[in-house]
């Protein structure tokens, strides 16, 4: 169902190079994920994700379930049928879009009555249902239905949510029995260092054969969140993939790296091209800016991309002003490569013993 | 600049296979010119243009005219290299918009005022200011200025718009100057044979490399527009080009070859996809709607392209519900490849004598 293997420990920091062996596919890490929320990766098709070099994307169960539902999606052949991707594809819980998307929910020890935020109809999501849901939906990877605390939150409030999660980690153990199906156990905790240190404990104890960091990246400061990672690499088992759920800006991705972390996803590169901004190496752009209306170079002089191989600045921006798709398209398309390539720079930098050397490179150059 | 060769008359119609060699591009006619209004055949890439074998696209003067502005896609090296396509480009002469989508017109025989549908900023195009924007916009072929008469319109209406059309044209053929781009000729004159007669008459005494139909398909019954074409078919010069503006159903490009039509543009395809609609070889489909939520089957059996070997029906309408801008490519691909596809059946059944068979085939099962 799943195999970790670490290829190469960094000596230079917790960095590690590794291999993730899915059923449908062999991944290198650590690696960044693309988000296909509704079973697309938004303005993407699945052939444009293979030559982009994606090797696994991430799929939302809350979304999946509202719409079309995990019925359809089941007599399609599993979500790799239906979107007809052939690579790994890992779906969340759906806990963390019912706390932070759906209206009037009521969180109970047995589970989350919720209404829909596409109709309003109400629904009861428990840990055995959301596995019920991810087995169906037939990701390579599926997560443990969690509690997700906001930010800030009180102390009571995030030890609470815990101690629901760990309890609910151990009931979507015991309901799920997929065997083709890896399933990942989510620590929470917020920013307050001993909770996150029970909920390590709490989860590592049921041996899952990864683990996710959930719960940051949720408007904490960043030294809160580095924090959280140095304390959790230290107590996560070296040898199961860490996966840090939500985290994409490029700086956040080296951070993570630096500190233990295998597996990334994040709506950031989507979101960005649906707002007009691309990755640089220099840093993000804004291309609908009036600026590059005559700039005739590509949006990355140092990215090989389709995009940057084929259109300008000045044309993309033209696309934006005048309301075409295609400018999402073009956007997201390089916005995905860009972090795609990242996440193979920083592996060929820990393979060859210097990711820090790539590290500081990459963030003198980086406006952030 | 431009050279048309007749490769085969048919002998069961007027129907002819021919071959229009262009600066860029050798197209086979006849064609179905994909429109990309904005610089941009809608939600398709240049590259997927090139996949999917179209050889001339059709480009709007009016709409670029107003934004981004000739300057700039002169300063990018034209429309090709502005949008990176190196195949075909026609542009039309704005004539069509300004008559359909400006507000406040004023027509004058030395030229138009209107204002912007953009921003209401006001403009005045002449034959020779349009000559001298499409020279800029560097198309392989540009069109002639017209008046573009509405239906209904009545006699006397018509008949100004002809006259008009006609000293405008040779207005432009004075202005246009630039070599590597041929002008095209428009014949307009409503429903009237005798106005087709006179605007043919006009149009052809200033001998254009190419001659265009306009103003039909523009509200007024089928058999008007077949009755125009037959005659029409009569007066042309059969040693170039004819054009059939703004025509793209699948029968109509049928009736339109029959009548020695050889390269037609519309916004159909596009326009439909963007409703959710689709063509098969049994008639349009709206894969929107809900009979199709659960038919894992492609668009349509009998195609080839990318989206039918690849996505289902029930994945498609999935994406339309859900707002994705996947669906409108995905659709937009299959249309443009299917009328695409069905004129180069076209041209294959004219090389072996049987156009009318694959008339008659393709219309026996084509629901309309």
């Amino acid at each position: 169902m799943l195999h970790y293997e670490i290829v190469k420990q960094a000596e230079d920091s917790s960095a590690r190079l590794g291999q993730l062996q899915l059923v449908h596919h062999l991944v290198d890490t650590p690696v960044f994920m693309p988000v296909g929320t509704q079973a697309t990766v938004k303005a993407l098709s699945s052939e444009d994700l293979y030559e982009i070099g994606a090797g696994i994307i991430l799929s939302n169960t809350y979304h999946l379930y509202l719409r079309p539902g995990v019925d359809l999606i089941e007599k399609a052949g599993g979500l790799h049928g239906f979107m007809n991707w052939q690579r790994g594809i890992l779906t969340d819980s759906g806990g963390f879009q019912v706390f932070s998307l759906s209206k009037l929910r009521q969180i109970r020890d047995d589970g989350v009555y919720f209404n829909s935020h596409i109709d309003g109809s109400r629904h009861f999501l428990t840990p055995e249902t959301v596995m019920e849901i991810q087995q169906k939906l037939g990701a390579d990877i599926a997560m443990c239905f969690d509690e997700c605390s906001p930010y800030p939150c009180s102390y009571q409030e995030a030890a609470r949510a815990v101690e629901r999660t760990t309890q609910w980690a151990e009931r979507c153990r015991n309901a799920h029995n997929r065997r083709d199906q890896a399933l990942f156990g989510i620590i929470q905790g917020s920013v307050f260092p001993d909770l996150r240190e029970t909920s390590a404990r709490g989860l590592t104890a049921l041996e899952f054969p990864g683990y996710a960091v959930g719960g940051l990246s949720v408007g904490e400061p960043k030294a809160d969140m580095y924090a959280m990672l140095d304390l959790l690499d230290t107590m996560l088992p070296r040898d199961k993939p860490r996966y840090l759920m939500g985290v994409g800006a490029p700086e956040d991705l080296l951070e993570g790296v630096r500190r233990g972390i295998d597996m990334f996803d994040c709506v950031l590169p989507t979101r960005l091209a649906r707002h007009g901004s691309a990755y640089t190496h220099e840093g993000r752009i804004t291309v609908r800016n009036a600026g590059f209306a005559d700039d005739f170079r590509p949006i990355d002089a140092e990215c090989g991309c389709w995009v940057c191989r084929n259109y300008s600045r000045a044309y993309i921006r033209h696309l934006i002003k005048a309301g075409e798709i295609l400018a999402h398209r073009l956007l997201t398309y390089h916005n995905v490569y860009f972090l795609t390539k990242l996440m193979e720079e920083v592996r060929a930098a820990i393979a060859q013993d210097a990711f820090m050397v790539y590290y500081n490179g990459f963030m003198a150059k980086y406006k952030f």
